[in-house]
């Protein structure tokens, strides 16, 4: 493709004062719903049907259509497992130690933990908090997990000590996984790995089978294929999984330097084909030096063509007229990853309610906000920001709620727990308490009594 | 119908050390799933799409259907919320009152708050969390709200400060709503009603009317209608409802008394026609007992013969050989309520895994436990509680991470996040490190040559 005038152009850019702004931004900012459900459903659930009839023998029989050495077993040896780690550069690893690492420190800073009050007079409540029993990690089939995306969700379940953490990892077509997907799950705090992929895989954690163990709660990427299987397998098990697309949104002032933002989005660009990015700035002259910048970058990479077509059917810059109004387009668009290029960011973490990252100031790309960090990069995508949070440990936790009343407290508050249920409608509900009112007043008749009688 | 023999037998009883007992128990412990999408999907989404197209036009539309007098207003005035409030009997506005505040203390125990580290070397990062800026509390058409109800849902987000708590609220035939709606929604913090019900009000709230607000979150009792809209809206609010049926699963030793058993089975049978019971109990006697205690005391109750109907389908025995084993059925179970009407329900709290709420001990039956006490009854329900946790102040709240990395941690640390993003196949995001990384060492190399030139 000769490079034209227009070749250099790669993004949308719209004006807010633009007449037709709130239409272009409404358009803008509709992300596409996350499956077209027609299409794509029959073969899902098929899947997952013959999961739920046969079992390993139907894991056994999708590894067959991908292997063409089929392993013997579905699980991961000890030794494959070990001897895959042995594999792994040293410096590879150390990469993956020190991610791992800082994702747990980060995670373990507040763990949430159970506590209980007694109250005088004769009440006893609180709520026990307590690490799921076991997780599984899917991985969608379109997109194999990657050693980061293994540290980003299996680190919080390890640091709350969930004690069985299985992860579903995808055998290249010799019947062996990457030697650093092995050494991630290490690093990790997997406990399992098990050899599927896709919707089967979602639904071997949710039902369990031979092999795979029954996971409490599954987690991994999205997509059609998992959305699809979440809704069949609803009550089976806790399906957690953040809905396309992936957002970033940069807000940039004078201050940012333009190949930053440029290779940022680009970075971002290449990561999924359902990345979205938006640029809101209301520094004038920055979205044509980002331009010239996103053509000349895009000259070197591998893909550009696809990653070029991307920028412009999901990618766009909206200029504004100041910071704040930046600001508050960016809370309307609730991005998943938030970069503020700006020269104070803690502003913008003051002010910005939804977003699922803020990655603050220059030096921190979502390359290091992500992976090497600390918080992690599993975040509320497609909007979801809003009212959602990122993956964090409260996710592998479960709460009980636990409640005990004397016979004293009950007399104190069971006239109005009957009042209550009286106007609920539900006169049984009235009656279980009042039971038992007769014979705390029976008993203290009794009481009174015996000490009558002694006098 | 006349009081045969049989007729004194409600419940089914089942011994775990019957040969077939695991079939029995698979059956039993199946709760049938929330709904039947085939014959109820179009209504549903044909409210919706209503809402979506016609805004409060539809709404009142469907107010036309329930009301003879039609109201102006979707939104209820501060001056009937106020002589609504006035007309409520002075004890039940005492028994409402204390409910809530027992109820918001409980729930202020514990707000997780935000925090930040910096970390030596040039690393600020940490966890944003901040209450939701609006909630809507909507009502299923088959089932309206109840005041405990209102308390309960609304209460814990009002705990945490959420800005704007709305209520759909059905209107009767006149347009009116019931004074003790108005006076629970006032003690527990709502801040807005709306006359609206059903898929409507979870339209509403989820989209936003001229009128009524958009919610950043949704919560509200399930059901099929409520499923079918949650899925319509995926996306465009968070949703938050506990599937069907309710359940109480009462654990109980000799010590219990069976009348007190009997009547928590009644009264929880009572709540929802989608109520499922168990009792499971070592002692060997007690069935017998309970059953009898079922029989008469069903005699006094208007509704007895739905409610026996409904104790004989869903309601059951099972007949253990030991507390431990008990226990063991219960997780398996696991239930939305667990009674442990036993010696020492503390150790309930401490064995079983899988329960919304544990209400302890002979004297707090449910009707304390849920609305009185001061946990709260909206629980996960269906078997949910295995991953799901009790409604509580976490589920008003969002949070955001935030990170910041100086370019000092970036030369520290961005030669392993740019080996990470190779791992993963990700070119453009170790680039993004490394052209930071090149005005780094840029402005290194300055230094010492500035350095260089003054010695």
């Amino acid at each position: 493709m000769p490079t034209t005038k227009t070749s250099t152009k790669s993004l949308r850019v719209l004006n807010s004062t633009d007449a037709n702004f709130e239409e272009l931004w409404l358009d803008l900012s509709r992300r596409a719903s996350p499956h077209d459900p027609s299409t794509q459903t029959k073969p899902v659930l098929r899947k997952i049907e013959s999961v739920r009839e046969k079992g390993d023998e139907a894991l056994f029989d999708a590894l067959r259509k991908v292997c063409e050495h089929i392993p013997n077993k579905l699980e991961l040896s000890p030794q494959e497992w070990d001897s895959g780690c042995e594999a792994v550069d040293s410096s590879d690893r150390a990469a993956l130690g020190k991610a791992a690492m800082r994702i747990r420190e980060f995670h373990r800073k507040r763990i949430p933990g159970s506590w209980e009050v007694r109250e005088e007079g004769g009440a006893f409540m609180g709520q026990r908090v307590r690490p799921l029993s076991s997780v599984g990690i899917f991985s969608a089939s379109d997109v194999p997990l990657d050693p980061s995306d293994i540290i980003m969700y299996a680190t919080p379940a390890s640091a709350v000590e969930v004690p069985e953490i299985s992860l579903a990892a995808a055998p290249d077509s010799s019947g062996m996984i990457r030697p650093e997907i092995l050494m991630a799950a290490r690093l990790a705090g997997v406990h399992r790995i098990f050899k599927m992929t896709g919707a089967e895989s979602v639904a071997a954690f949710a039902l369990g089978t031979m092999t795979v163990p029954q996971a409490e709660k599954l987690i991994g990427p999205g997509g059609s294929e998992i959305e699809i299987a979440k809704s069949a397998l609803l009550g089976e098990a806790g399906i957690l999984t953040n809905p396309l697309p992936r957002e970033l949104c940069i807000v940039a002032d004078k201050t940012s330097t333009p190949a930053w933002v440029a290779t940022d989005l680009l970075a971002h660009a290449q990561t999924n084909e359902r990345a979205h990015g938006l640029l809101v700035t209301h520094c004038k002259t920055l979205p044509a030096r980002v331009q010239s910048q996103l053509a000349s970058q895009l000259k070197g990479l591998s893909g550009a063509r696809k990653l070029k077509q991307r920028l412009a059917a999901q990618f766009a810059v909206v200029v504004t007229r100041s910071l704040a109004e930046s600001l508050q387009w960016v809370d309307r668009y609730a991005p998943e990853h938030l970069a503020a290029c700006v020269a104070k960011p803690d502003e913008v973490v003051r002010t910005v309610q939804n977003a699922g990252t803020i990655l603050m100031g220059h030096y921190t790309p979502s390359a290091v906000g992500d992976v090497m960090a600390g918080p992690g990069g599993v975040l509320p995508s497609g909007g979801t920001s809003r009212y959602d949070s990122p993956l964090c440990v409260e996710d592998f936790l479960k709460k009980t709620h636990f409640v005990q009343f004397e016979a004293s407290k009950l007399r104190e508050l069971g006239h109005d727990a009957i009042r209550l249920a009286e106007l609920d409608g539900f006169t049984a509900r009235g009656a279980s308490v009042e039971l038992r009112l007769k014979r705390i007043r029976r008993a203290r008749r009794e009481r009174e009594v015996a000490r009558e009688a002694e006098l």
